[in-house]
């Protein structure tokens, strides 16, 4: 089974990195982008004798625990059933 | 419009980040974890006069040139319509 956890900085959360990309897709004459921000993707592959709940729970601490600071970002799983 | 980039290492392309990420969330006791790997997660916020095939050219493109290496990384692109 494989889960996706997407990681984003909170609404209101400066993204330095965002605004440099933002400003180089601008240089580079790409028009009509009023912002980019940058977040985080992980792609986990779990053994396959998990149940579905299972894993929605492992990868959400996971995800809370290891993968994001939720002082600033916020996190999202999604669980594929293969 | 907003516009989502999934950016992920190719196949085969080594990823000692995930590794690194594997490693720890195995140390503090994380069990049926076969592996992790790191991508790059992009928001774009679009101007709304674009349609949404205009959009989806637009950071398809940007995706390409800009986002990602495409020598080592694939990406994927999700226009949303608010």
């Amino acid at each position: 089974m494989k889960a996706k956890v997407y990681v984003t900085l909170k609404q209101g959360v400066l993204d330095p990195q965002g605004k440099a990309i933002h400003h180089s897709v601008e240089l580079l004459g790409f028009e009509n982008i009023q912002d980019i921000r940058q977040g985080k993707y992980f792609e986990i592959q779990l053994n396959g004798s998990l149940s579905k709940d299972e894993a929605e729970k492992l990868v959400t601490q996971i995800a809370k625990e290891v993968l994001s600071n939720p002082v600033i970002e916020d996190y999202k799983v999604e669980i594929e059933d293969l």
